[in-house]
């Protein structure tokens, strides 16, 4: 199997996303990180450098010079992972894409639907691969989901709620300067024109359409600004009403006091529901009207007979829990996989193809412009 | 103590609430069902009222007799229980206001708002003690959240998520008749403007007014027609504001295949949050962002700090689980508690008020009135 | 229905059992309270007498003059209920039998196996109904697991892991004298020689023969006494040895800090296993090696289909949860269908007669026995 | 930070464990596997090799190869992996040592005591860094309770309840011949003369002396041959006491129906008492008798106050999960700190030294032994 090159750019000193891109890629072999732009900030930039082995004549003072400097290379890196701010994903993934290189790109993929479009439109005639890092969906039990919804077992589904609950602005000072981390998240110029929604409802939206296989067709959203500055949304209720009738309700929060990581989701079906819980992944709750509860657990036989992507996805047998780099590792296995097909001239499989791509990336941004639409609107039915 | 004498209409044959009524009156010694009108069924009201111990006598064959009835002894009932479909909610409590009696009614009280401030206006005028069975604010954790929230632990109130879960339509054939339990709730003139609603979602706006403490002042409603017939709602998203700038979600349903009766409570202030769910009624959740979460227990020395209410709504000690039977039998407590100090020309300490009454039965009515409106204007928010 | 009439020995000011006993009997409207010795002190004997509507002519000094007084009477009382201190079980229930009473007794059922063997032969001799209020195989699910194992789902047992964890003696201070309520616990005259095995351990060990449908052959114990006063124990790890060749652990303690009543059951067979707890007591869940984890909840129709007993054991619809009182109401309803029958000179079918028996209370004392013994001599495998 | 060079003998093709070292060594960047002997059939060696990265000249046909051939390079490994069979870990342990390698051995450390305690020696005279992979307790929540112990929160220990249960054994046919990765488990010369305690049980004891700081001290065993072949334990029962004069049981199987890895940890002190559980790893419960129950959740600002080591355990940040793999990579972040540093002629830091070692290793053989010899000899308490 081919060894992958990648190169980083973002994930420097403070960084918490752009070290786990590392550790889950890391984590299966197939991958070797050769180059980087890690911090604008040279000196911080050489320390990430030397810290992960990448050579100095491949660590870039700025992203144009390492995708300048990567594309003129014979031996140039095989993809760029992109986990910048959100404002630099879109000139990043372009000129990426134009110069040749396949993309793993942090979501939102980009901070407007135009931008989004003109990605998925760039990806399309590159004909490179484009990864976009909704985590979440690379869980083993979230993939059991959607290929138990897609058998058939849930029957119709009617109903979706989903929240994304978080506490962590309870935890922070706004009367002063934010940290780095922090402080281009309040900056709409940055991070897009959501907040809550733009950073975490993405993901919960993007969740529900993954495992259902329906899209969010309409939403109504009441968005709030309990904390945040500027009036930015840190807390949203979204009715939602899904393809094929289904309708729903989405919420999110960084607000919520107490709550870490509360990624849920409930679907139901006329046959059967189902709830997956991001802290405790390893298991997904399946309940009929007659028939007791049953809890699936990751990397069963029965599992196996459902979903072969579910245990593609599991390293360790059942009982040994996995957890949120594993989840991040499962997206980058596929990715390279559909790398190493399109390089070598092949058309990838479906199986390889299994990680979020552009498409869910122009979903995510109108989503983001859908709520806040609405919300500004003081409430109003808005399509997708 | 007094033993207190009741007189129950509805419950009979197939009934499954005026069975609970019994089971949890009795629990605690403090009352005996000496009057009845059970069933429409001479046979099966008879059936009931010998199974019960109530003799022939004061066995009514209409609710009308029995109020007559019981008016005309010197023995005579000191309050009625009303059991029945929801339409007769009214005229009953009415007329039994009126003949002097004390109330306990099922909720919603009444079909419509007019009806409900009627009833409201008639229990200030008769000066007679009327509660309403909104069974789930009657367990011990429940009001230790309110008395928590009462104290200040959680801070201020910024959100709310309540749902009310159930599956129970899809163990039902709309196709065929009917039975008698059922076919009344399905009937718009029994049940009133809403079926999920009125039935659930009732309870779960009253949960978060009582925990909480604020009104809800405006909803924005998505109802929905899964199976029920005649267009009758049996699933429901909703939109809350609250006073105090709080926001939140309510969502109901009677299509959410594999729940039993979920009912879940989340409130986030800007100290703490909560949770609490009926199905796991003898917990309280408190979550805060820097500490550990803490799970509060029934009966515990550090519940008895907080909330005399709770304590005094426990009955064997910590360790030992309470249910559903147990919320309904302290409602009665302290209701029966009020009307014995009434009758000794007494004032009700707010100890012995502590059980839900007409001011929440106008309130339920409000809201069921506003999601309807809100829902039938294609999701606008609408004041209660 | 005949309403039965109760007399009820012990359970006076301050106790914990005599309270449920009086709620649960209550409950389900069958018996009625018409006599009791409730408290030596007079005043609070007559206190409670009033409180519960017990009248001052039925209102006894001694046990010995209620059984002489009830026995003496027309409208006597149909079974005397022996809710004191462990050392008059015995007595007060020699006497009852002998008297003619059926006896509902509190556990342990005598303090030695003489007696206990003496009991189970008076009553077949007087032919009465005798129950032994073991609460735990009351509770609905605990009948389910009981029948699923007799159905055969779990296969051949082979182990078994009991517990019964309490911190409650961490919350008493032995250097000053005990309150009334602990003080007879820790006198062996009055308790019995055992302390935690003969408080706890025996419900444990009762609770593994009553699902297993296996009798306890061997033990190997080894107790200790951490806190309490004179070496009693306090704490005891066990090993068990079964009838059909199963093995098992049983634990039980007083000083397990922070534990409320934490017992907690499992059973594996070779083909299925089951786990059962108290602290959450309407699921059960079932675990098979190739099949995704089962959560039975109490009160549906797949219950229905095993066992008749636990229906037969719930009131309110799945859902609504059910707790310690109901778990005690049910022994009650069945015993009270046992007196009834016998009353009438019919023979008691055997679903009256599922509640433990003066046979469960000999085999408890021989439990007691032989984990003394066992621990007493080092550690050695004892029989029962 | 230096990449140090590991060497792998075992986890080639089938295997589970080999496969899990790999991907655990890998996630954090700081090793690279580059040599290896990882089947004895050459082709499945030379695939596992290439599969892996490391090159023909460096991949072994035997062990001895391994150990010689590194031994003589310039570039040569750092570390020695050992994943083999049980009976293979005492020689490759001592010539790797003794050709000066530092060692990562897979549990248990040797055979029989006397090879265990060779090992321990020979590791004090080589100065060599020699880890050995109990696994569990490299769980960030393991050292928080190790801590929380060594400060004093739950004051003196006085009892211990540990279990590890599974149901492997229920899915084998014993029938038939074993697969390879299993028939070595059933031949006391390869796996030592124990199974399930060998396998599993050690894993409990060193978890309970991890945590609480004590020894265990005697054992009294009741092992069990349920299903496997020539009478080897496939379950056992043992009682416990520690130095201190705490005392505890600990329980394991292989029989144990539709278990997965149900490694559970109590631990009682007279001030709180904690539950670890293996499959729920990310949080710590923590109970005291008068105060609502903490469930500690990994990665929090109140963790780090406690636990330095949990902390520098911990990747992602509260509420995203982390797993086995991560526990994994946890011991060998420490271990190869330690290599780093006595490699550079530095004394390794205590932090650095937070992992199981020849100690563990010797105690898990003196409790393999002692539970045997407990057992054969009917039960009798058995000094380790």
């Amino acid at each position: 199997m081919k060894k992958l090159k990648m190169a980083m750019i973002g994930g420097g000193v403070g960084a918490f996303i752009g070290k786990i891109h590392r550790e889950a890629v890391r984590m299966d072999g197939g991958v070797e990180v050769v180059a980087g732009m890690f911090n604008r900030d040279p000196s911080q930039n050489a320390e990430i450098a030397e810290r992960i082995g990448v050579t100095p004549d491949r660590t870039y003072p700025t992203w144009q010079a390492l995708v300048a400097g990567e594309a003129a290379l014979a031996d140039r890196a095989d993809f760029i992972a992109v986990c910048t701010p959100n404002h630099l994903h879109y000139p990043i993934a372009k000129a990426s894409l134009e110069a040749g290189f396949h993309v793993m790109c942090e979501k939102p993929m980009t901070l407007t639907v135009e931008e989004a479009n003109e990605i998925a439109d760039l990806v399309k005639r590159t004909k490179r691969v484009f990864g976009l890092m909704h985590t979440y969906t690379g869980y083993p039990m979230v993939k059991l989901a959607r290929d138990l919804v897609k058998r058939g077992d849930l029957g119709k589904i009617c109903k979706v709620t989903v929240e994304y609950c978080q506490g962590s602005f309870r935890k922070m000072d706004f009367s002063v300067p934010l940290d780095k981390r922090n402080k281009w998240k309040m900056d709409p110029k940055c991070s897009g024109k959501s907040c809550c929604m733009g950073d975490i409802g993405i993901h919960a939206a993007n969740l529900v359409e993954f495992v259902t296989g329906l899209e969010i067709r309409q939403v109504l959203a009441d968005l709030s600004s309990f904390v945040a500055p500027k009036g930015l949304d840190d807390d949203g209720n979204v009715l939602l009403r899904l393809s094929g009738g289904a309708k729903g309700v989405l919420t999110a929060s960084k607000i919520a006091t107490g709550e870490e990581n509360g990624l849920r989701l409930r679907v139901y079906g006329d046959k059967k529901g189902l709830v997956w819980m991001q802290e405790d992944p390893n298991v997904l709750r399946l309940r009929a009207q007659r028939e007791p509860e049953q809890t699936w657990k990751r990397a069963n036989p029965y599992v196996a007979e459902v979903s072969e992507a579910s245990m593609r996805a599991s390293r360790p047998p059942a009982g040994h829990p996995e957890g949120y780099i594993e989840g991040f590792a499962n997206h980058y296995l596929n990715f390279c996989d559909a790398i190493r097909a399109v390089d070598a001239g092949k058309r990838p499989t479906p199986s390889m193809l299994d990680f979020p791509n552009a498409r869910d990336g122009v979903r995510g941004l109108r989503f983001i412009d859908a709520v806040v639409a609405s919300s500004k609107a003081g409430g109003v039915w808005t399509r997708l």
